[in-house]
């Protein structure tokens, strides 16, 4: 792999370290003018400003950055990548006033999807979230979690995490696998609650462990869905196993999921659109990244997580896109970025961080990316913008003009 | 010029006829499955589904649609496309409670793209406007309305619209003039109201008019800008000279914006945020079509346009996006796609007439374009996307897969 020289950077913005940034830090990034950045092996080598050090041009690839923005390469902690079909034909009936009970007794919403994801195999699953992923990368995306919770059984469960680990191979976003069996209880369970809950701790998730088949353990604690007992249940036989809890908390009623992230050590608490503030607290103390999806609120016409009281309180915020079929068919992180400011009024600056290091913290991958720094992995964006206000400004817009991730310019 | 022949289109949906379409007809749209168009030097020659005569094969380049969805070129019919400079920087004081007053006063808002754009020359304002007009092309827009404004004296005026005139020449969207120097009261007369009134109507209109700068006079018509006496006055000194009227109305206040629209028969009424009972029964008498900008009310934080209640009120609804560097800083009309599904409770049946047949209509095109049949310009959209419901429900994705621009398919 040939070395890489990006010079004539108008301006790197980047934040800085291995650990997710809380309060205050979140919008203290580095901004550098005039920047060169050398990449060696993948990996980043050098960060300077000013003159390029004349060795450095020897044996390099020159980047004319024509004094654009470079960020690092944006990283999206939560999605639901692996599905199959589509829900679009809920739309019609969402705007026809249909509730989203009503489309479930009628055989649509979540059971859908999960119908369809046992009906394909692997490979068509791979090959669908493929196209996704390649119009990602294009936006921007050169990291990306992906949650099973689409097969609710054991086979088509690892049949979805098997599918990211395909991915890994024969794409360029890399992906970081989550066990998301407790997304809902399976229809065949329905009078059998503790069968599923069994099956869950006793069986998948050691499967999952012992297969390599995921990092960390995610439950879907929500009224009708996992309680907090349950939710906690399930975290705990993961970590048992050595699965990472994160916890989908708050995203309509708060039945004390963002609570139990914290008392549990959760790396992540997902949605808080309703979190409460003893949930914020327990996030602060857990050290919990709260990890908010903000296209879902809008997809939805919800309200929006309170993530400047979480900011305020000491929690790290995350921003990601929670593309899956049904409550967010978006997977521009970008778009995330624009709602990101509009909506929680963060700045541009603690939105970068939330969409890079942040991110790549509730991945548990802060060491190697997020940050533009000697010895951090070479995922890179050239912008087509100026500075970072132009980019959260510019409402749905791909301002991404290249992207180097491990190293490499990738060819669209 | 070759013939096409686009042959294996999964589903043409297309709004039909050659005048915007009100009331419930602004959902029935034609869809035909396994369809088949002949495009010849530029135009429609054939639309039809199943077997393809034989004789329609010969002397045609085929495009195989490979069983997806093709719709009429996207027309946006509100844009203020030509402006030096951008306000980036306002998003920052913005999220910090700085109010667009405040802005102003420090010589921000209008007043600083109005001396950016003075500063400018035609050729720097239509290089500027190209490059977005590439982008807005990849994202479907086929055709597209351009409004001065930003120049607020002849000359800058005049410069604007010539920098129309020379991106029609040098680039593929087509462009429709709009002539909107009543679009603020410029800072030189702001102790002399009556002076810049008098240029507008005997200086600046008659020559825009003699020299065929632009179709249509806008005005707008709010708080603090333009009332709605002024607004006439504008509006009747451009039908003297044959430029059609249009009107920015009730997008803050509602001061008789929309009454005066269907009163002085405007082609459109643009905005209409807060639109009274009265402005719409007035719209609906005079025949003026609704030209709705919801990414705006969206970049605001603004309510939206009570669409519903004008369709139900027969009057013809379009979207376009407010294109501008200020309150929509989004030339994405898929985005307001999505928005007018979301927010406007549109179906998507009713938002694809909005953006082709009815914004078509509102520029004065309806008889050329906006719609797929014999006779029509060839404006075609193939889309990553097997229906319509899908390319509204997949959020601030671009799901544009080739452009067909006067039969010619566009190369990026």
């Amino acid at each position: 792999m040939a070395n890489l020289l990006l010079k004539n950077i108008g301006l790197l913005a980047t934040p800085t370290g291995s650990a997710a940034k809380r309060g205050r830090e979140q919008g203290e990034i580095t901004l550098l003018k005039g920047a060169y950045i050398l990449v060696k092996g993948g990996v980043i080598d050098a960060v300077g400003s000013g003159e390029v050090p004349a060795g450095m041009l020897e044996n390099a690839e020159m980047v004319d950055v024509k004094g654009r923005l470079v960020t690092p390469g944006l990283v999206d902690a939560h999605t639901h990548l692996i599905f199959g079909g589509w829900r679009q034909n809920e739309l019609g009936l969402k705007l026809h006033g249909v509730t989203y009970l009503e489309i479930l007794a009628q055989g649509g919403g979540i059971l859908s999807t999960v119908r369809a994801t046992r009906a394909a195999s692997e490979q068509e699953l791979a090959g669908k979230a493929a196209k996704e992923l390649s119009a990602m990368l294009r936006m921007g995306t050169t990291t990306c979690e992906a949650k099973s919770g689409y097969g609710l059984d054991p086979e088509d469960e690892y049949k979805q995490l098997r599918a990211i680990r395909r991915l890994n191979e024969t794409q360029k976003v890399e992906l970081v696998p989550t066990f998301l069996g407790a997304h809902a209880l399976p229809e065949e369970y329905k009078n059998h609650r503790e069968g599923y809950l069994g099956l869950l701790c006793e069986e998948m998730i050691p499967t999952v462990a012992r297969e390599h088949l995921a990092e960390f353990c995610d439950v879907f604690c929500e009224t009708g869905v996992f309680t907090a007992e349950e939710s906690r249940r399930i975290l705990e036989a993961g970590k048992k196993h050595g699965l990472t809890p994160k916890i989908h908390a708050d995203e309509i009623d708060p039945i004390g999921g963002s609570q139990l992230a914290g008392a549990v050590g959760a790396i992540t608490a997902e949605h808080l659109i309703v979190c409460p503030k003893e949930g914020i607290a327990s996030m602060a103390k857990g050290g919990t990244i709260a990890c908010l999806l903000p296209a879902t609120s809008f997809y939805l016409g919800a309200t929006f997580a309170p993530a400047r009281a979480m900011i305020d309180a000491g929690v790290a915020v995350a921003v990601a896109t929670d593309f899956n079929p049904g409550s967010c068919p978006s997977s521009n992180l970008q778009l995330a970025m624009n709602l990101a400011c509009l909506k929680y009024c963060l700045t541009p600056e603690e939105v970068l961080t939330a969409v890079t290091l942040n991110g790549a913290a509730g991945i548990r991958r802060a060491d190697r990316i997020g940050t533009v720094e000697a010895g951090k992995q070479a995922d890179l964006l050239i912008w087509d913008a100026p500075d970072l206000d132009y980019v959260c400004y510019r409402l749905g817009a791909n301002l991404v003009d290249t992207v180097i991730k491990k190293g490499e310019i990738i060819q669209f």
